[in-house]
């Protein structure tokens, strides 16, 4: 339960907000390299509350600018990508990835407008098969975050974008959230998946984890432990990573990885980037086509766009007879799952009038900790994790322990021992 | 004509509203019992501006809840309904249908934390086919009004729900306004109708009915004076009933009744339950058949919805050919002539700038009667007639009298006279 | 650039605003005579940001009344256009063009009440194949302006009417701006248009025009001038005509020529009254179907609408292969592609953000010539513009003339030189 304004400041990110100018701190993925062919067409980005336009130019850089011209505002998404830059075709004015008017041709030769005006830029970096932006002051700028799977080879991962129609944190509580699991994902019949799956033998086992959550440079690692087999524990770690990013540990291969970034579009819509990665080598055929199907890690998403299928307006396909006889919802997709009890709260819950539980204490941390650190800036007090790369060079685990070792440091356990990368 | 500030008390009846508490004193029909099958999926309800989700647990018994589960707000409308409640497939919690929660299963065995929290949760009554919710405080609830239908057997009554695009206020006004029926309604072919039949002669002979308005217990008696076949006087009487229910008087036959209920579902939709019975047995098949057909008393809609075939969107499919040649609308639903005049005027109808006649005598005395109720309410005084159950067991009389009898006591007519039940 | 406040004064034109009270001052096309049939279905017309009807009486008289009926509000577009007057279908009220009511048979017989009544109504004349409305005072009612093409045979000129997203004043800017021609409308291929036509040669030689504007009684001359074929300079003045008229000189054939009206529907949508005729006679069958075609100076609407074919929803049907290949836009017609650099800047674009240049001279005179306008009304003093009709008695000139004149008196030269008329 969060007051109204403290919900206010959680959950608001435009230009001039608390939260959006700790977001502004960070660079953020906001759209997959795919997505941008050079000399391509421009494509419409939301981002923080911002409407943009990104481009990659002639020479492959990808640009990132405001969608409407500086000249009279016509919109950038209609422009002509050439070479060197992306020209509006109300009068011509052609700007860079910089932002930097390269030409003005509705002026007469000689004259120095053009080096007054300037197109909105924000800096792109492509790393991950990602691009990141930048949209913070130049002074302030970190390097990228140092995620394990940045320099993977492409063989290696897995890249998608799907947007969700709530705001970022609700969206990123379901996923550090580890009690749902053994609801929301069940199943009914018994399939032979693994007792440590999402849909395993585990989660049913043990439907009350008990939570244990460790403050870090990078955010919080949310560890939730569960009693299971009559004399173990199963440890799960989930890492929240500032300002918006989401680590969770495999499930039953240790090699298969994941990361989510809950990057703000608007207030009440999130693009959510998910990568997949083996740590061992070049993931199979098999990995790979599962990965790519939307079925699991990933969401299922209609061809070509960032629109999910199963989505609000069709109640997520949700199939009553199935939610009876199969499966706890009868939504087919994990990740639908996920999105429709996080977006049927609302584009942005009242937190006012939940009842939160001990089952909570990883929501209520991350809460705690986002709203320090946009408090703190508020205060002129500048946040660490963007300035420590390395920071970010972690892992989330899980793993069974022998039950009588339940009297060992748990922090410690978590930070450093089995747990830890 | 009213003020700016008693057109909005007249209009909003959300929660905290002067006349959403009057509204709150009173039982109000939210759905057809049928709608609802034990064990069935939840439906959503909007009702008073609140967002609900109805369901009928394995008992049979109906609840109504607040939409969002009170842990973190994930919609129970995506619920199990399950044995002795529905459970929100988030985390699993389990409510009964007084809100209770059963089950918290993402908590440890013994917390007591279940006993803390609660589901919003109404009570219903299930009877004479509809379900009934009461939405006030628990210490002021009262017993259900006595309509006389609601013991019928089912085979003597139909009873059908659908929405209608505007505030609650002007969609009543409709039902109670006599003088319109005479050109709304109005069929140019001699189609051999009883005269009284609301497309009948008698409408057109006299277009000015005389009103004589009389207050009673349960609200308003509106009495309609036409002057027919040179030497008589057609009486038809419509009742309003606090808060937003209406009897209109039968044209020909007077063992074929009419009840409808204007129950707001926020302050720009209404839910509209239609109630038609025999007084005297059974209905016969074809009778059944006209009623459930939706082209007379009851409103055509969309097979297994509320929503209306003909409404706004469509221009309730008017036919301009109709128009100039066979009816005064060119719109073939009598119920969707009427949304058609209400909706027309905006979701709530600018009242300030309305020019109201001697034929508006009825829907004056409406506003008047509620605003008053809702002017005392917020001052302390209880309304009477939720508190008098017995007061609504009246019925709607039409007739015809002798014009030489017109120096009889016209109030004492309607109230007690041959009008009255 | 405006302040905030300016720009909210130029673009709102509703009841009560000062840009609204001079846009009262004067007569509007609201829609063209052919779409109003003797005694056929009322149409809606939405004007100033007023909601009202228009129909054509039995005599053939046009008249545009409130939308919703002075009684209880019920929408008059579902009325009877009968003999006479428009009859609202929920009591029988009847009005004439003039907004009297004739009939109000819910009342009784000899009643005084329908005097009282009077529907809003609006004077229209109908001239030059259009339908024109007066919204002021009626003592300030002024003549019609008298531009040439009101008085010319059905046979020499073609009308046409589509609607566009955005505020009248950016749609209006991107017609005087002449500095656009050269980028917006350019094609790659020759295609053996002349030189001086919008896709033309000389359009492409000097895209940096330079601007001379001239106030003048009915508005603004905003004189363009380019430096073509080495020793010539291209001429082209558009003119501006308050409040919301432009005439753009013809580009190849000096006897065909064009008018628009940028007539505010609300603060947020536009009807485009558009206009070509000949001055020399009637128009050939050829040019007529050109005009018809709506693919050069008339915008392509879906059939029997105004709603055009290529608009924002779907991306002005944009090619990209087209747009790299054939044309600067890819987008196929020449009004399309003014209505997206228009509407694309927002409804009501932002100008506080904008960086003008030398090529915006003529914008930045008509913002002016607006803005002081409005002041001078809101302080009492009464536009010249309407009251003097003649002043409309202008045209739009183009020409070449050698470069070596360039010392004679510009202003002189659009005033009353080569290129007055």
């Amino acid at each position: 339960m969060l007051s109204r304004e403290d919900n206010a400041l959680l959950t608001r990110v435009g230009p001039g907000s608390a939260m959006g100018s700790l977001f502004r701190r960070h660079w953020l993925p906001f759209m997959l390299a795919t997505e941008l062919a050079p000399g391509a067409p421009p494509r419409r980005v939301k981002l923080l509350g911002e409407c943009l336009v990104a481009f990659r130019d002639s020479e492959g850089r990808a640009g990132l600018l405001g969608e409407h011209c500086p000249h009279r505002r016509a919109s950038l998404y209609y422009g002509r990508n050439e070479a060197g830059g992306l020209r509006c075709v109300y009068h011509g004015w052609k700007f860079d990835v910089a932002g930097r008017c390269l030409e003005l041709p509705s002026e007469p030769a000689g004259s120095s407008f053009r080096h007054k005006v300037r197109a909105d830029a924000y800096p792109v970096i492509e790393r991950g098969g990602l691009l990141w932006a930048y949209l913070g002051p130049a002074e302030k700028r970190a390097e990228l975050p140092e995620f394990e799977w940045l320099g993977l080879p492409a063989a290696q991962r897995c890249a998608s974008r799907w947007v969700q129609d709530c705001n970022y944190a609700q969206a990123l509580e379901g996923e550090i959230d580890e009690a749902h699991v053994g609801f929301l994902h069940r199943r009914f019949a018994g399939d032979g998946v693994a007792k440590t799956a999402l849909t395993g033998g585990y989660f049913r086992e043990d439907t009350a984890p008990r939570y244990t959550v460790h403050d870090a440079p990078y955010g919080l690692a949310c560890g939730a432990r569960r009693s299971v087999e009559g004399d173990q524990y199963l440890w799960r770690v989930n890492l929240f990573l500032l300002p918006c990013f989401t680590l969770i540990p495999p499930s039953d291969d240790p090699h298969s990885r994941l990361f989510r970034a809950w990057v703000p579009a608007d207030d009440e819509h999130t693009s959510v980037v998910c990568v997949t990665w083996r740590t061992d080598g070049p993931a199979s055929d098999a990995e790979l086509a599962q990965w790519r199907s939307g079925e699991v890690a990933h969401r299922k998403v209609i061809e070509g766009t960032a629109t999910p299928v199963e989505r609000a307006d069709n109640d997520y396909l949700i199939d009553r007879e199935a939610q009876r006889a199969r499966s706890f919802t009868g939504i087919a997709g994990i990740r639908a799952q996920d999105a429709m009890v996080t977006e049927s709260a609302g584009a942005v819950v009242d937190r006012t009038r939940e009842h939160l539980g001990t089952s909570d204490k990883a929501v209520i941390a991350f809460r705690a900790r986002l709203l320090a650190a946009a408090r703190q800036l508020a205060h002129g007090i500048e946040p660490q994790a963007p300035y420590d790369p390395d920071c970010y060079r972690v892992r989330a685990h899980s793993g069974l322990v022998p039950r009588d070792e339940r009297d060992f440091n748990e922090h410690e356990a978590i930070k450093r021992g089995m747990l830890a990368p």
